[in-house]
């Protein structure tokens, strides 16, 4: 295996990873970006009107959906992407053709260590997604593969190779997030501690997982990251980076793999609206304690072996198990086995990594 | 629930919690500690010759046993207690009349946080045992219950009182604590990196649980941090907290309690022989590839509705499916049950938490 330590990531993966970035606005703050993503393709899933102009600075490579591609693209399979709701990102996820995504919200910024240096997140994420993860037990000193640290006295040498990781979750500086209730509670709280440390979310063990600042393998789990329907006529919102989340979660520990949460962080300008959050969250709040329980129950069949058919499984127990919880969710479950038949179409098995979508973005 | 960000930690438990200090020799150490220890009452459990003095600074309030003490006062059942390894130190646990312990290895000395400031270990460790412990789902923001931390958007609010804390496990900085074969290959590796985080370990995980630097909820869970036969006439050393922290972990997800990580950190001053560790941890290194799926997989019934009954019936399990892996484990098992006969006697059920021991130590 690769020393981590010695790995210089930003180079290595400059052709294999894509930043998707789904947005209503002029992407000005890739400005402050541009020292770190310059050198890669960026896929911008413009959300709303897709009459405007979206800006995005010069000297960016990148390809540019908005709703008539998506429409175009997917045809009848485009409802189960949402709209006017920031969910619509992983249409970004499935015509990507690389191997690792990066995504990351239009309203974060560059964060500073404790130094004063400038945090490079997207280097970060490629390091904790190039090393392996340790899912099967706990290591107190945090990542054992990162340079000064190790797995300690009680580490049982059998798992100290670890296991392939499929997500790494970075976390925000300034505006954390927090639900419409606590942000509500606490209007003025900022997030200032900076807590230098990666770590495998054990087996076992739900998180919520947030898109803003997130990155994965995509040949590994691309088919979970789906983020639901979320926004314009839907009765929920802000809960499409928790529903992959769990989702991904629980297929990671079904096929043996790792989620990472900790570096890198970014700076999170800017707190949205509380009242408007808790519109689009309160039946999240409600429908969470139920859906919790039956994601931390859900098994999945032995011969679930890719993750397309765990997709499909969880989809069907999504309907057998939370259709009596609301009607939504059958048109969830419904959603989701659209999502993988529109994957699987843009993404045909064997096809080369290179293959041109069959049509093509606005750009 | 008392807001822990306005506890005074150190004042309000010092007639509740005693230091376990286990040593072989003169406690100079305590010099470094005495602005926070000397409210506190030590517990010295003296190892190796008890003809020899064991030296403890001036003001210190101390009761010392040393093996004769431990003789007198157990009877045939001291043979549940370890001798020529730090292990015997769990006596203390058992004669200890407070609600909560802290113990510490002698050449651990006061570390420094990152602004250069003496750390208060213990004063952390009060704040760890005296917040809740979140075991159920995982927060990224770490420790919920810190000034300036909170349960993040997509937390369960029915989760979010969380639960009685148990254990909290402090880290240690300078000499990592490292299993020989680590030691012989990174002799020069020293933990730098201060990471400013108290985490709960997730229900169902286990971890390696260094005794060094930790505190618990005696009336909790005292009963379970038995530290094992080690050292002399044993096959084994070094693994005394391994076992302690894998039973204890069971428990505590059994019963609904927490168990943390992190914060605070000692300074740990002087590596052990790495030679020596080897000869004692061989068989452990080896054995513990067997132990960690028997403990990962161990059930509890329902009825095992306190310390003791789990512990007990670890014990019996114990003995029938290790005790085909060395004929070591039937003995580890049978003092498991002495241990609690032990533990009971000396703690009656009932008994006033002030009531004296039925043979008083050797000070």
């Amino acid at each position: 295996m690769a020393d981590p330590a010695t790995i210089s990531p930003s180079t290595l993966l400059k052709d294999e990873l894509d930043i998707v970035i789904p947005t209503i606005r002029n992407l000005d703050f890739l400005e402050m970006w541009r020292p770190f993503f310059q050198p890669y393709h960026l896929i911008i899933v413009q959300d709303g009107d897709p009459s405007k102009a979206i800006k995005v600075p010069e000297g960016f490579d990148y390809e540019l959906y908005n709703r008539n591609d998506i429409n175009r693209i997917l045809g009848p399979k485009a409802s189960c992407i949402s709209f006017k709701d920031s969910a619509c990102r992983c249409f970004g996820y499935m015509v990507s053709k690389k191997k690792y995504i990066y995504t990351i919200d239009d309203d974060c910024f560059v964060a500073k260590d404790p130094s004063g240096k400038d945090i490079n997140a997207l280097e970060q994420h490629i390091k904790n997604l190039l090393s392996p993860s340790t899912p099967f037990f706990f290591n107190t000193l945090y990542d054992p593969y990162r340079a000064g640290a190790d797995f300690v006295r009680g580490y049982p040498f059998s798992l100290r190779e670890g296991v392939p990781t499929a997500v790494s979750h970075g976390l925000w500086l300034n505006i954390p997030d927090y639900d419409a209730p606590t942000q509500l509670v606490k209007p003025l709280e900022r997030n200032t501690r900076y807590v230098d440390a990666v770590m495998t979310i054990p087996k076992g063990t739900l998180f919520p997982m947030c898109g803003m600042n997130l990155a994965f393998d995509r040949e590994l789990i691309g088919p979970a990251m789906y983020f639901g329907l979320m926004g314009d006529g839907q009765p929920i919102g802000r809960y499409d980076d928790m529903w992959a989340g769990w989702c991904t979660k629980v297929i990671c520990d079904h096929l043996g793999w790792g989620v990472k949460t900790g570096l890198p962080y970014i700076w999170h300008s800017k707190a949205s609206n509380p009242f408007v959050n808790l519109r689009k969250e309160y039946k999240g709040i409600y429908w969470q304690e139920e859906l919790i329980p039956f994601f931390q129950s859900v098994t999945l069949p032995k011969d679930c072996t890719s993750v397309q058919k765990c997709y499909i499984e969880i989809a069907n127990q999504v309907k057998a198990k939370l259709g009596k919880v609301d009607d939504y969710f059958n048109k969830l479950a419904d959603a989701m086995v659209t999502w993988i038949e529109a994957w699987d179409e843009l993404n045909p098995s064997g096809a080369s990594k290179s293959s041109d979508l069959p049509n093509g973005p606005s750009k």
